[in-house]
């Protein structure tokens, strides 16, 4: 089968296939920051003005004018007048002249005068004045200019780029745009996934099946593996083992979506229907087909007309996988996302494992703490490679890479967790 | 201030503080489990019937029975009499008997009588069968019995737990349980986390505000890490530095919530009305009273009548921070959830870092990818513990542990993913 030798690796496809995308992109929409969260900038956002736009206490104490606690220390205390008590969220009434303080909270405004804050712990009511009716505070340690400051813009500087277009947003970023006041956000709009099943023997999960049916697990599988990413799954239903009704179906779809991922039946003639479904569907049509991997040797990658084209085999562990190899990213790349380091465990591999010099495996194991070790130990589930319950068993999918010609038990492996 | 020999670290103040949340547990709601991503099983689910319901052909090739094949070679080929082709998505109206074979596609229902499938390539057309106008195969290979089957019950035996209680559900459990017609499920409702912020000088984000003010951001990052938890946030906005008001509004949402988080305004005095409104809300009230990490130092838990109340302080990356230590561990707990690995990734640090001796830090980090090196490098960021878009910047948290008085550059250290 010279066909094999062919056969490109997940990396070098999705690369070939991504190639062909370059200008595919879904378009933006205004949301509400606060529901923001995993939703992707579409734009560059910038800082309406400084933060803070005011100069903060970040300490309990006295705001001092720094020079006048110069040479301070537990045997020759500074000694200074209290004028106030800068209140909570409003400017104070007073300004700070030489020889002067001010007890202030964290989080409160400096006076104008004002250029440090002495922490509360180096300060004592002086008693000479308590007695004299005045209110003096001695200072034990004396502050430099800016000292237990925040200053205006020492957050962020008014005009800096506070969100990259590309980021995802998660809590700390939500946040930073509430504390600047950007209640709304321009965010690509979730890519639209539509979803196919096809193959004769496939039905609705919630139908009973007779001998030779079974249940469609990838249209629900697949569908929360797209919400997960940040798409919206549209799922298509079921289609039979006829080009014609797989063409219609996979035209009504792309007409509708923003990319389209069809499971084929697991046999080898509904592969075939799928391939020439996606070639009806624009050029280029079929980039990709078949890939050295495993699972997911059939796995076909498309493009037409601009949109992307999946064909996934119909094996749910080899959908699954491929998912997320290949839809997971698509999603990303729709939303134009800029990928962040992408959470692997290092773990110890319990078993020697085999594999094909060249071929790319993706082994689902389980992963053990070993406390005495202080570390995990990979313990790859074995079974056949459709059984979607070794996948439900699995905490992740350790890569056998191409170039090894299998793995030794005691290597330090990667596992990404599904 | 001897108080703070007492201190725990966070790992330690987490353990007493859910030693008093054995019994606390949200209630169960039934789904949709096509809807059930991110949700936490309620209850163990047993396989209704077992998968596959019938025999299936795991291959494209030729359903036979083992024995006719033993012994076959492609010197030395068996013929058996082809009777059928096994159509897709039915049980096969024929049986097969000794000397016959039917072909199948991946996917299909064995016949009766037959117990493994030859691959299509190890079988060819046999010539003088054509010639007699007879269907006959050539079979170059034996197969042994239950070769290129998925037996019934393979993927899962009737009656086996498909999902443990306590698992929160991704794709392939998504999928698992519709394989079996499981399209209801019993999960744990979301915990409501009830979210109050307090401090004269907070306003609403999409405010104005004067010299002194500042806009509320952990109600809005506390809100987006709730819901990245599987809890549901509830705000009850911000209530001024007035005891009196405070305990009004912890007392409303303790009725309507599950837990409650209270991030103080960031001045002392506000973090002392914070303790006393948690004691007025039922015993034991205040267990921890300021952790010995930074930043977080003046974090509060308590539980009042059976109800976990967190104190936050005001300052946003230590309420996000400690968020991430407290608030996400506390509503997989309500869930009853079975926590999976953690992701972490694996770096090296590029500067030195100082820590005191006994205390945990968590620095934000950037990580950058040295393809040289094949490895990532975490670069903290530093800055004021308060300024939120440090947080940001970050890519994720590095932990100096409590018994380390700091990590040498070059170190290989754990980052936590934001």
């Amino acid at each position: 089968m010279p066909e094999f030798l062919q056969l490109l690796a997940p990396d070098e496809a999705r690369a070939l296939w991504f190639s062909h995308l370059a200008e595919s992109r879904v378009g933006a929409e205004w949301i509400e920051t606060a529901h923001a969260l995993g939703r992707v900038a579409a734009e560059d956002v910038s800082a309406p003005h400084p933060l803070p736009h005011f100069p903060r206490s970040a300490v309990d104490g006295y705001a001092v004018r720094a020079q006048d606690t110069f040479g301070a220390s537990d045997s020759q205390p500074a000694y200074l007048t209290l004028v106030g008590e800068v209140p909570m969220g409003e400017a104070p009434a007073f300004a700070l002249h030489a020889g002067q303080c001010a007890l202030i909270h964290t989080g409160g405004m400096l006076p104008e005068g004002a250029d440090a804050v002495v922490m509360l712990e180096y300060t004592q009511p002086a008693a000479s004045s308590v007695e004299a009716g005045r209110a003096e505070v001695e200072f034990l340690r004396p502050v430099a200019e800016g000292e237990n400051v925040i200053r205006v813009g020492e957050d962020v500087a008014a005009g800096a780029v506070v969100l990259r277009r590309g980021t995802r947003l998660r809590p700390a970023e939500v946040g930073g745009l509430m504390a600047l006041g950007i209640t709304r956000l321009h965010v690509a709009r979730k890519p639209r996934i539509g979803l196919i099943s096809s193959g004769d023997e496939v039905i609705p999960p919630e139908q009973e099946p007779q001998a030779g049916q079974v249940r469609d697990v990838n249209a629900y599988a697949l569908s929360a593996l797209v919400e997960a990413a940040g798409g919206q799954a549209m799922r298509y239903g079921i289609v039979s083992d006829s080009m014609e009704a797989l063409r219609r179906a996979s035209q009504r779809a792309w007409d509708e979506c923003d990319a389209l991922v069809i499971t084929a039946g697991s046999s080898a003639s509904t592969r075939d229907i799928t391939a020439a479904a996606i070639h009806s569907l624009g050029a280029p049509g079929v980039l990709v087909h078949g890939l050295h991997t495993r699972p997911g040797k059939p796995t076909i990658l498309g493009v037409c007309t601009g949109k992307a084209v999946i064909g996934l085999p119909g094996n749910p562990v080899s959908a699954l996988v491929n998912g997320y190899l290949f839809v997971a990213p698509l999603i990303e790349k729709l939303m134009d996302e800029t990928p962040r380091p992408r959470p692997v465990l290092i773990a110890r591999l319990s078993v020697n494992l085999a594999s094909q010099a060249g071929r790319e495996d993706w082994w689902p194991v389980r992963l053990r703490w070993v406390g005495g070790e202080g570390e995990w130990l990979a313990e790859p589930i074995f079974g056949k490679s459709n059984l979607i319950f070794t996948l439900a068993a699995a905490d992740g999918l350790l890569r056998i890479p191409p170039d090894a010609t299998g793995l030794s038990a005691g290597e330090r492996v990667e596992v990404r967790l599904i």
